[in-house]
């Protein structure tokens, strides 16, 4: 296969941008590999979109599925995004025509990237993914190639530039929650709709994908620890700053005793620690691996430019014929994992408590704790004199997850702490 | 080729390493990916050697050069070192006689990568040398795959672990160059003859690997601005210090105006910038490519575990089928670059001179620079009555390469300047 028939279902930010460098780069992919690629299909919602590209109307199909199955194609962009419904259909319907696709869509393989590995190694084609983690970062094609045999024991990342960003911004310019996020949707930095940003989820695929490839199991459908940033107040940020800590919301997978355990939330993490320095919409990845010990890869984590990079690597690696198993190793090698149960999960905690200013609250609350065994390390108490409320924020030594929430649940009942408690874990 | 007969040249401290590496893998190799690797000869200079692995003599070839040409082998592994004699020898034997290549080496591949390129291409075997560049760092796979469609603009590195170890235990510890020197050697971090380590050579061999393959050039053999940390003295790292700036021998190759500009040097880098807190042993390659952005890659850059790391990671991208160009395109398509011009290279500089304590020596100098169109930001004059001497600092604004040495030259001839002045370039 010399000439190179391309199709891209989607034509968004991303789907243009693509399109203008895979034009822009396809006479020198043909001088330095012979390989003649050409667009010949596209596919999109609305054709009349405005789009910094002009779509050629010959190219266009209105049913993706048709581009799928097209004759004319060899390789197939899918960049429509979400699990199910039509990506999931086009994916599928273009692996069984034996199209190799190139996808950046984290939730789709995440949830079903076990059925279309399976199908993919089937038909004898390639289904790469590698823009749907960390952007422009190659992290997937590192674990699978770069640290190929390493035993890797642990990832943890920043892998979601919306929430990086605004944490950032709001150390940096003091402003709330809110009105950061309301910038970041203004600048195209969050979406519309930018729940499965905040809230963990969009982190939650990507860890489940990495962690398959780092692990070499099968894709994970446990129910995980997930928490996002939807709660974190200026108040926490700039407490953070004066205990020397940083807030980032970090997606960690790791075996402990031969099992997987996955987890998203906010971390407390030392300023001078590397990953606390990764700023703004960047995103970073630290590998633990053996022989080759702790590897930081750092890069732009989204944006059309960063997640064209890392489509076009896709394309280059399908074109240089690598050998086709989508997860590194055959599925049928892949085998499932069991659980962690996060119950043990052990960490010292920052919990902040908008309490009443009466006596006994202080009292309730280190009883409550007490209770729990959980014991505190540093307590800090800043009163709210007008409005007769003080704010106490308490770090604790390490305790169990399975204590730390119920203590916060038990605290949800004392009715002198006015808002529901804020835990942070500490890194 | 299912059944893959692999030989090591060189059984060394890597050697060693990768020798049990290979066949703790095997069998997961086997399970994983369907090929049975097996070493089936090993040539060092003494087999009796004291190693941590005990070598069966039935494999052992007194001449490796009869191993690169034996039947049994299909893939070759050369640990020996050095840019010639017999290490190119091996390895040019082995793939005229089509086995493919992995190597360590990158004195070999920084002088004659063209010529081995164009053999292994004529022969249709892979010539691999990920462990030649930053250690267990997947640096040219990443560049290669990864990035593969990027314009690449810009690369920096921290490429030499034993230069990077000395200058950070000389900050920590306050003790000299020669005492840091003598304990890194005592480690194992420093070899016995540490001059390519110490004089920027090593490095500048990666940085002549790390062009060839980030601009897709042939790789250069112009004479380049090469300094090494032999000079670097504690008062300059304290100096730093008290500037919030920290001391790192950098590789860095750019293009400029179409032409290439490699060169190695210490840089005085602020302390906040990510590249000033790469500390010990540690190697870092920062990459600045369209559409990516900028890429930050970070990992042990020295010792048997990352360097097998790497070795191995080659050894897989064989197995895999990786397309053969081992710079990533065909030689045929490498051209030539010319080099920058570096006398209108501009930095700001660092200058320590220590002087006889004596009116109108520093009038001399001032006139001096001001003769060389070099302007003061910043002076420190620090006396040492006891002696009658003084130190001076001078940060300069930017001023062009060959000025900056031909000012150096000419205080070199005051006769109040009792050292060499010592010049470092700020980031």
């Amino acid at each position: 296969m010399k000439n190179i028939g391309i199709g891209i279902v989607g034509i968004g930010n991303i789907g243009s941008y693509l399109y203008k460098e895979i034009n822009s780069k396809k006479n020198e992919i043909y001088k330095n590999l012979g390989f003649k690629i050409n667009i010949v299909g596209v596919s999109a919602k609305n054709f009349k979109k405005k789009r910094s590209i002009k779509l050629n109307k010959k190219l266009f199909f209105k049913n993706p599925i048709d581009l799928a199955k097209d004759d004319k194609i060899n390789i197939l962009f899918e960049l429509i995004g979400m699990s199910d419904g039509i990506s999931k259909k086009v994916v599928e319907t273009a692996l069984r025509n034996k199209k190799h696709v190139i996808t950046a869509n984290k939730a789709l393989i995440s949830k079903h990237g076990e059925l279309l590995s399976k199908v993919a190694e089937k038909n004898n084609v390639n289904l790469e993914f590698e823009a749907s983690v960390g952007g422009g970062i190659p992290v997937l094609r590192t674990i699978k190639d770069g640290l190929a045999t390493n035993k890797i024991s642990k990832v943890v990342g920043i892998l979601n530039g919306t929430s990086n960003y605004i944490l950032t911004e709001m150390e940096k310019t003091k402003k709330s929650f809110n009105d950061v996020l309301a910038k970041s949707q203004k600048l195209g930095l969050a979406e519309a709709n930018p729940k499965f940003d905040l809230d963990g989820s969009d982190v939650l695929s990507k860890v489940k994908i990495l962690s398959s490839l780092a692990f070499k199991k099968k894709i994970s459908n446990n129910s995980c620890l997930k928490n996002g940033i939807e709660n974190i107040d200026l108040k926490d940020i700039e407490m953070a700053n004066n205990l020397n800590l940083r807030i980032k919301l970090l997606g960690i997978t790791e075996i402990i005793n031969n099992k997987l355990f996955e987890r998203v939330h906010p971390s407390l993490v030392p300023k001078d620690n590397y990953i606390a320095n990764i700023n703004g919409a960047m995103n970073a990845v630290i590998l633990n691996g053996s022989p080759v010990g702790e590897s930081v890869l750092q890069g732009e984590g989204a944006g059309p430019g960063p997640t064209s990079s890392a489509l076009m690597s896709d394309l280059l690696s399908i074109l240089r014929g690598n050998i086709k198993y989508p997860f590194g190793i055959p599925n049928n090698k892949r085998f499932k994992i069991h659980s962690y149960n996060s119950d043990f999960y052990e960490n010292s905690l920052y919990l902040r408590l908008e309490v009443r200013d009466q006596p006994g609250v202080l009292s309730d609350i280190t009883k409550n704790l007490a209770k729990f065994k959980i014991s505190i390390e540093r307590l800090i108490q800043i009163p709210d004199k007008k409005n007769k409320k003080a704010t106490i924020v308490i770090i604790t030594h390490k305790c169990f997850e399975k204590n730390s929430l119920s203590c916060v649940k038990s605290l949800n009942k004392n009715k002198s702490i006015l808002k529901n408690p804020v835990l942070i874990r500490l890194f």
